[in-house]
């Protein structure tokens, strides 16, 4: 029931809205998506209450179980299906979508919907975001435009989203901030005998405590032999002397997110075995760091990360992809992986997060977000990454 | 990116699954759907990590931009699509589920797909959640299955979880009991000056510090004429002596959530008028309250509730139905409102959440949280109703 306003910006004013409307962001906005679309050849697209409306609008609505539809026709005014509860919130966010179809609990969306997607023609070709439409609003779109042909908006979007601002990185760059003084606060408690699920929820107060903007996930918290679980979870197992301690978590400020992974000891002190894992990791994280630049392919990324893995012969204990976008979601394109010949552009921004699990052992990730600046990449994350023995 | 074990249960341990099959709790609500699936004539419920496969496994799967799919045929085994990295933690909750097709992010989940839907007949009629499928995995479905005829498993679903047992409601009463507890000790702070952003971030983190299982939503913190609006959002507005102060706000206990509004008056005295109306909206939760038992309508619990604002004249200013279940979601079946003439059962769980909200000057809502029980209905949720000055 959390709706937020998203991106340090206050939503253009409501009042006024006809005169404002060609400079509001809105407005701008919904120009690029159009003329993306255009040339994806699609004739509108139709967004739920996600990350790309939080984009266009600057405003973080969310779902539920009430139809909230945007559609963009390419070649015509902005059209939105509006749960009567969210009116004022739409109309503060979004003065240049003039014609709002309004339904409450009393009524149903159905009329709403009817007459909203009149506005697209009976053959139209709709595009949808996979991740965010749900099967619930596909089922209105299929009543109303059962001759459409319904596809996927995932290139039109991310080719929109992809390339982080100064202005979004900056809200990025405050996140890790946070993220890492809550860490290094948290990160006292530690020592043996302390519970996985106590730090964890340590962390998350924490978070929030220093005005995080909520818990991106988790926080993942893992000990001992559950290090090598790449989504384990947290439990009250009493971590030991000498253990591997996984912490993955993240925050937001302003919408956008951090999302970072560090690899500890619990005092004592390692073996030789566990500084070789981590150091191999650390290795393959600074790698991956370096082949990040503007021209070379997700691929070559991934294959330079791993490679310090392989050399190791450690190849087969990587049992996933060098890293993901981040942005106003958690996970969002591009990839970094094998296979993914798309080209890094100046702007992206992803994870760079190589991870070593021995089954039974132990395992260690290092991850880190970067952006894709004119010759390589910047940083968004500065906890340090060297080997760091706590509660000693 | 946080999977957590739900119910206060530890999943069956995935050594000596076969042996175990039988008795474990997967395999026993797997039946349970089986035959609610059966009743309802199809031939398979396709799940994907939602409320409902949380359910059935114990476990609270997450769905990410990752294809996880739980097939269960009527008539046969259930098949699982699992991404690689989620397999210790799906074979640990899902012992029973024999068949699991893993895929990677190297190879993608295509024909992880398309061997786990062959279990399917090519017509077959199934169903899936409107509300968590998405376009993404419906994609994977119709191309695998082109002639099946897909629909909404919406009530097979909710006759499973509608009704909850002691132990579930035994959750949700401890989920209320730390979410009150981190209210009383957050409204210590509330005086004339404070914004309501610090004021919901201070709940959110004592709701962690405290044991929830996460922040349900929000929380939603409105003071003055914003407390009019039911889906507004808490900033940097600093509260004013006499204003009202909305808070509605929840948290989980073993994934079972609790959804509590309370509405005060920070310090100085309220109008006559501020009075009148709190007084309305308490009346309205007595009575809605009151009228909730085993074998009435759902539209007459909303009546009920709606009775005294009418005689009052403030019926145009309650915008929204009276209330929706609770459980493993924030927002699930029934819906308590004008026109569900569905029968109140014993063991459903609900929230009773009367509102007036007169805009530019302020609202009020009084949320509690029930359970239906043989003769009436218990209280999930036990902060006081009556009108309170903060600050004072």
């Amino acid at each position: 029931m959390s709706d937020e306003t998203v991106g340090g910006e206050l939503a253009a004013e409501a009042d006024g809205a006809g005169e404002k409307a060609q400079s509001s962001r809105d407005a701008e906005r919904l120009e690029l998506l159009r003329q993306a679309a255009a040339g994806a050849g699609v004739d509108a697209v139709v967004l739920t209450p996600a990350a790309t409306m939080t984009w266009l609008l600057g405003h973080d609505f969310e779902a539920h179980e009430r139809l909230f539809l945007l559609i963009v026709p390419t070649a015509d005014e902005a059209v939105a299906v509006v749960p009567a509860l969210e009116e004022a919130n739409f109309r503060g966010a979004a003065p240049a979508v003039g014609s709002v179809h309004l339904w409450d609990d009393a009524d149903g969306p159905e009329k709403a919907a009817a007459a909203a997607l009149k506005c697209l023609g009976k053959t139209s070709r709709v595009a949808v975001e996979p991740l965010s439409l749900r099967y619930m609003e596909f089922e209105h779109l299929r009543r109303e435009l059962p001759r459409a042909k319904i596809e996927s908006a995932e290139e039109i979007v991310s080719e929109l989203r992809l390339k982080k601002s100064d202005e979004e990185a900056a809200l990025m760059k405050r996140a890790s901030k946070i993220a890492e003084a809550a860490l290094e606060f948290t990160l006292r408690d530690v020592r043996p005998g302390r519970k996985e699920i106590e730090i964890a929820s340590k962390l998350s107060s924490e978070l929030l405590r220093r005005g995080g903007g909520g818990i991106s996930f988790g926080p993942i918290v893992l000990s001992g032999p559950k290090s090598a679980l790449p989504h384990g979870v947290p439990d009250e197992r009493e971590m030991q002397e000498g253990e591997f301690l996984l912490i993955d978590f993240g925050t937001s400020f302003g919408g956008y997110h951090c999302d970072i992974t560090r690899t500890f000891v619990v005092s004592g002190s390692p073996t030789d075995r566990m500084r070789e894992v981590y150091e191999s990791v650390l290795q393959a994280n600074i790698r991956g760091v370096a082949a990040s630049r503007p021209g070379v392919t997700y691929d070559y990324v991934h294959k330079n990360c791993q490679a310090n893995l392989h050399a190791r012969r450690f190849k087969d204990f990587m049992t996933h992809r060098t890293g993901h976008g981040l942005g106003l979601e958690i996970h969002e394109p591009p990839s970094v992986m094998a296979g993914n010949d798309d080209i890094v552009e100046q702007g992206a921004v992803f994870t760079i997060e190589p991870g070593l699990y021995l089954d039974g052992w132990g395992g260690v990730r290092i991850e880190d977000n970067i952006r894709v600046t004119e010759q390589g990449c910047e940083l968004l994350t500065s906890s340090p990454r060297e080997l760091r023995i706590l509660g000693a």
